[in-house]
């Protein structure tokens, strides 16, 4: 590993050195700028490729990534080529070093404007979980859940940065007994996922064969796809979640190049039932990443979710998402859905972790919790574990502190 | 009624009269341009504004809505009094006429950038009929079919304007057997809607109350939501539709403003269930349209669909979407959902129409449909009719050919 870097302080192991290198909108007082972070400071892109890559500067310009989204591949990865080769070689260092700020006293934004916000549902032990909690009666996997990966479209709209604040949604319910209620939600829940920026559009009509999914698929950032389960369970049949879901769709502020995973490949679970041509991964590298989650409650980790172990894959899900000929547009973004472990402490939901309210969580202090109260903050964390001959890499978190919701008129 | 204008051929009763004046977005060989029209001339709204209301010029100096749907109801409202003015008032003819260019030769656009769209179930002769092809074996309507509109987002990113080819989408279906297969949808069907464009954007956590819905719609346009019903079958439980409508949705290319509904509001069916506060519509001017629609395949009507039995209206779904908080952004787009009457010729969809492929239409020269071939057309058309004290309005038409998809690698 050559993770060197000439920045003071970044040590070979760091989290966020030169290996990892994500994109973000940060400001200081000023509008937004989009920088790449390494450990705790932001280099300024436009600056940078004004100074060393002048033909890469418009595409930095603006305080949101989409157009460099729009450019090719090869372009993404000739940025990041630059800057590792900047942050390296110390003969940049007097030309780049003075464009690194702290990050400390920045506010970070959303850094992409979303087209449309995708989410999925392929851990198979979340898809089984929910299913014998809302499905009592039906086995716990939908039919075609192992053959093609289950996806919805959510509201990109309502997708926010990490930090904003969740108010509480109101909404319908129905109650034992029948009735229908109205009201402040009352198990309002996480989704701990992983997401995925899109860029390099398509034509309508143009499906991305799985062995061209790496030229569409940008980087990742970490999702919490805030649930109201009561709204859900009571609206979902036969369209799927809306306003259970449409509130508020939280994601980290920083997106990591899909380049910096290279290391974290691994081969996702064996497939039980044989796939259609168009998701047969068999004879392709390997799709699945090593990314280990972690759900923080009120400053106490409740669930360390393993994404190595979803049954679907990035690459499994674009592919799918595209073959009827839908376009993508630079700054979609799909996410996986709750990223659900076999082990107990492994769910991604609060759902699955209380059982459906039945086992509620213990935390510190004689505290308990089935699902969020109002003042509850939520941190997802996410990296990839370093292992031999790979260091730890840092996706950052996002975090979000539940509010009550202005009171209706 | 003073619907007159100077405006030479349009003469009282006119369906694109002065009482119309839909805006869209028209290129004549360079790049496109917004206009109303009025009868088959366009009338350029920048240049128009430029002359005679300069602080309205920016607002629609793209090609665009956009701008102008940012801005509140109010400027909405302003400009389209001024239009009528413009266009009413002979002094005003000198300045005006030359900025009038026929429509034939232009070329129409997509006027808006599409934020979020929403999909809605909102007639209950079509959910009922869909429930009774799709779940047998349940009641017709879902549980909470009565007790909310049911909705679910679909794709903004394909949502293309009226003339655009449709590709047959591939997916995969369950064929008899149980057996799973891939290949160009053998059940393409549309869906004849009503959609509503929105502007003047909300924050989060703040819904829209009933009583506010005039400030948010800005106008009407038509919709064919497209869809492969074999593909939707097979994938949609339990998150709802996502490829089998995904490949395109087309909308008219014309916004008709909602002030000129005036007088097509009508009431809507009476409810059969005590509805929640936020959606009890029963104190408030009806918000029910009394829109007629008319489907064409290659070149024969073959249905009727009456968008003034649609159970939920406009002013409740847009209630709905956003009374758990979530925001509305200029430029978002929903629409009613198949709009489908009582009788067997009103069903706004052919799944419908030939009761699930049971029987198949016949159209002339021994032709018989019950889903879509390549190469067959569509045009779907909507006006309010004429009534005592009311001009016929047209809405103009949303066509598209159907085209193979290009086979897959």
């Amino acid at each position: 590993m050559a993770n060197e870097t000439w920045v003071p302080g970044i040590g070979a192991g760091h989290p966020h050195g030169v290996h990892n290198l994500p994109y973000g909108a940060v400001s200081f007082g000023g509008p937004p700028r989009l920088v790449a972070r390494i450990g705790d400071l932001a280099l300024d892109l436009a600056a940078a490729c004004e100074r060393l890559a002048p033909d890469l500067a418009p595409l930095v310009a603006e305080p949101v990534l989409n157009p460099l989204l729009a450019a090719p591949a090869e372009t993404w990865r000739r940025l990041r080529a630059s800057l590792v080769d900047w942050l390296s070689d110390p003969v940049h260092r007097p030309a780049v070093e003075p464009l690194l700020r702290p990050l400390a006293g920045g506010l970070t934004h959303l850094p992409f404007t979303v087209g449309d916000y995708v989410d999925f549902y392929a851990s198979e032990h979340h898809a089984s979980a929910v299913g014998r909690i809302f499905r009592p009666d039906t086995p716990p996997l939908p039919e075609a859940w192992k053959h093609l990966p289950i996806g919805y479209h959510g509201r990109s709209g309502t997708v926010v940065v990490s930090g904003t604040p969740i108010a509480r949604p109101h909404g319908q319910r129905r109650v034992s007994g029948g009735a229908v209620e109205f009201g402040p939600s009352l198990r309002l829940d996480i989704e701990a996922e992983v997401g995925f920026v899109l860029g390099a559009g398509t034509r309508l009509g143009e499906p991305i064969a799985l062995a061209d999914a790496a030229e569409h698929l940008f980087g990742v950032c970490l999702v919490n796809d805030w649930s109201a389960r009561d709204l859900q369970a009571w609206e979902y049949v036969p369209l799927g979640p809306f306003l259970g879901k449409s509130f508020a769709t939280s994601v980290s502020p920083w997106v990591v190049p899909l380049q910096a995973f290279d290391s974290a490949r691994t081969a996702p679970p064996p497939r039980d039932v044989p796939l259609v041509s168009y998701l047969d991964d068999a004879a392709l590298a390997p799709w699945g990443l090593d990314i280990a989650l972690e759900v923080e409650l009120n400053g106490t980790v409740v669930s360390r979710p393993p994404f190595r172990a979803m049954y679907w894959t990035a690459a499994q899900m674009l592919a799918h998402m595209t073959v009827n000929g839908a376009t993508i547009r630079p700054g979609d973004l799909f996410a996986s859905g709750t990223v659900s472990g076999p082990e107990p402490g492994q769910a991604g939901s609060l759902l699955e972790l209380s059982r459906g309210g039945r086992a509620p969580l213990a935390l510190p202090g004689g505290v308990t919790r089935s699902f969020l109260e109002d003042g509850d903050e939520v941190v997802i964390r996410g990296r990839v574990p370093a292992a031999p001959g790979r260091d730890e890499l840092a996706l950052g978190e996002v975090a979000g502190v539940v509010v009550a919701q202005p009171a209706l008129q």
